[in-house]
């Protein structure tokens, strides 16, 4: 996707004092002169910034102006090692919310709405972010915050709620709660807006069907404010990233190469307004890829990615090919005979790579035929040939969390 | 205390549309003339909104907005029975956190501080009332929400965390942490801002002397915006009280009269901007007095309540005197040879009530001359004689949570 000219506008204008504000790019883009960056192809040029340069900042190293203007942080999670700190200023506070604000806007949220906020509070970014747009919105937050099901089920009856907000499997945690309790004519649920984990068309469907809700997919992270700086719209098909908030690439994981659109790579964000991190080129490791052409809802300004489907550490080479599962399930769900739990290992036998797929069937089919049909199809798309292997429905593993489909075992 | 002419004003004013706006007050006053209160006294006519009203009005019948113009809820605890639910408009919302930034001010917090926010998020309202008071006010907002000591303390050493707001007991945990660690020297505290509980004066001495703080008490309570309704300033005697958001009476809990400044009673508050669910004498069940004269740091125009002493449920009333344990404990006080433990135990014995109280003290002075000391003084302030036992020191029971020290035995 070509950069569009207001976005290097703001580029170019940030860069004028990048280095003098940002002690952190200083270093980074030492020796490179920054005043000479005036198309894309210059742009794409300077080395991408990644979570470990961020960690190395730890503390509050990214900040990018005097420390006073500072007035909140965040953290991603650092469950183990250094977290990152993400330091705001009071514009970045309310920059995200407005963005957040757009997001309940594209989902149809209106100020008669009432939403109710399950993620959690504090370094997270999430639940501060979902409340912060819908009191900007002028809808009614209810902030509850993460757990506690009985209450969240007994509020959603009393205040009325409309909107949910929630991770997917807690979405369908309450679903289940619901249909369980046989309350579904008490609640008013219309919308679900989720985010932070990627669900499967399954487990949406079933949310779906449960809640009789529409079901939105919010994007974003905390390096680069929080969730919020990208919804899908009513037409399902992709999330609108905010052009005027951030720059969209899509990259080869292995090259750093940026894609044309409609090819699956890793997303890459420059943030264009933010000042008390700005980030250039920041790799997210979240795989998706530009839908190319026009969106329905006509909000052409601000470009859709994919339903992120997983990260880019999950990325196979394979015979010199970059792989990714996504492509695998894409190819695996245009065949209706087949469950949409799968597996993918990765060996080395007699000297080279192989891929074998684990795909379910039951047994009215012709298992040899569809065998066959699934590796030509791979071959098609991908450009080799795997080993299909077919088993019982059912014999797959599952689990509610996420499910490991992916094993890599070449170098065990 | 007088009312002041800008607060009647803006009483008479609510007033006009009151009933209109709310169908809640509507009810409670249906037969009075709004219209016709004018004075003070007229408006003392007036009866209390107590929590029990507020719990009848669950879910949203507090609401004296068109509903669209509710931008969030906030619920008191409600560990039994019904919750209270508490709608804020924008402009409540906005009201709280200019109120909040004035209580950093107070505490000579500026945008050069680091304030990391112990308390909870969510439907409670004491983080995100902390948080929006230090971003109001410039500071840098560090939410970390309970628990978590370890990183806690992590962050308040890697983010030179100079504000803590915390319970007292939280703060005494930390405190101690940081002294069995003997980690004061990477600790940067200057200022802790507590609330929600009272400390007593032991507590508070300790977390002073292990941490090398200065320690502000802040008031509020979730039905009357949260905490950050008031603050103590440098002085540390008694919590300024913001009289341009809330009207402010000490009443007498047993027949509702309002009593003259300097007596213990029961805080009544009523709210003079709220717009969601304005309050008129609402009867808050703490107890404190109003601080007779001038406060040294010159803000005469917002009054003075003391430390919060208890709740009037804890009142005793004997021989006919409204009696607090509050009063009893600031007798005690001024007995240096005493504890501060202290016990009262309250009986029917031969047709009258007695009160005994349980103090401590060492072996080293004149018990029997103590024992009446003790009791004459206590007689010459409050009025009667009660019966007062010495013990040896670290004899009364101690707890690390609120300890018990009111025993009315009269009616077992
Ligand atoms: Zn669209
Ligand atoms: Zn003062």
């Amino acid at each position: 996707m070509n950069i569009m000219p207001e976005q290097l506008e703001m580029i170019t204008e940030q860069f004028k004092t990048l280095k003098d504000r940002s002690p952190f790019y200083a270093k980074k883009f030492d020796g490179i002169d920054l005043a000479a960056i005036k198309t894309q192809e210059e742009f794409e040029t300077l080395p991408f910034t990644d979570k470990g340069d961020l960690r190395e900042a730890y503390p509050l190293g990214l900040t990018a102006v005097p420390m006073e203007k500072i007035v909140r942080i965040h953290s991603s999670s650092g469950t183990t090692g250094t977290p990152v700190i993400v330091p705001y200023t009071k514009k970045d506070v309310e920059d995200w919310a407005v963005q957040f604000a757009r997001c309940y806007e594209y989902a149809g949220v209106t100020p008669a709405d009432r939403v109710q906020i399950t993620p959690g509070y504090g370094l997270w970014t999430a639940g501060i972010g979902f409340q912060a747009g819908a009191e900007l919105l002028g809808a009614m937050a209810v902030p509850m915050g993460p757990g506690n099901t009985e209450k969240q089920i007994q509020f959603m009856m009393d205040m009325e709620t409309t909107v949910l907000t929630a991770t997917a499997s807690y979405a369908l945690l309450l679903a289940e709660e619901i249909e369980k309790r046989g309350i579904q004519d008490k609640i008013k649920l219309k919308k679900l807006i989720t985010g932070s984990e990627r669900a499967g068309e399954k487990i949406r469907n079933r949310i779906i069907e449960a809640l009789g809700v529409e079901y939105y997919d919010i994007y974003g992270l905390t390096e680069v404010y929080g969730p919020g700086i990208g919804i899908s719209c009513q037409h399902s098909h992709g999330m609108h990233v905010w052009s005027d908030y951030v720059y969209l690439e899509i990259i080869d994981p292995d090259t750093g190469k940026v894609l044309p659109d409609g090819e699956w790579g890793e997303i890459v964000l420059t943030t264009l307004q933010k000042e008390g991190a700005p980030l250039i080129r920041f790799r997210t490791h979240d795989l998706s890829r530009i839908i190319p052409g026009e969106c329905a809802c006509g909000h052409n300004e601000h470009p859709r990615i994919d339903t992120i489907t997983g990260r880019s550490d999950d990325m196979m080479k394979i015979h010199g090919v970059n792989v990714f599962p996504a492509q695998i399930e894409e190819i695996l769900a245009t065949f209706p005979e087949l469950s949409s739990e799968y597996q993918i290992r990765l060996s080395h036998l007699d000297g080279r790579d192989t891929m074998r797929i684990y795909v379910e069937t039951n047994g009215s089919v012709d298992w040899e035929d569809l065998r066959k049909r699934v590796a030509s199809s791979v071959k098609a798309k991908i450009g080799f040939t795997p080993l299909v292997k077919i088993v019982e429905l059912g014999l797959l593993p599952r689990s509610e969390k996420k499910t490991k489909r992916v094993f890599d075992e070449r170098y065990d």
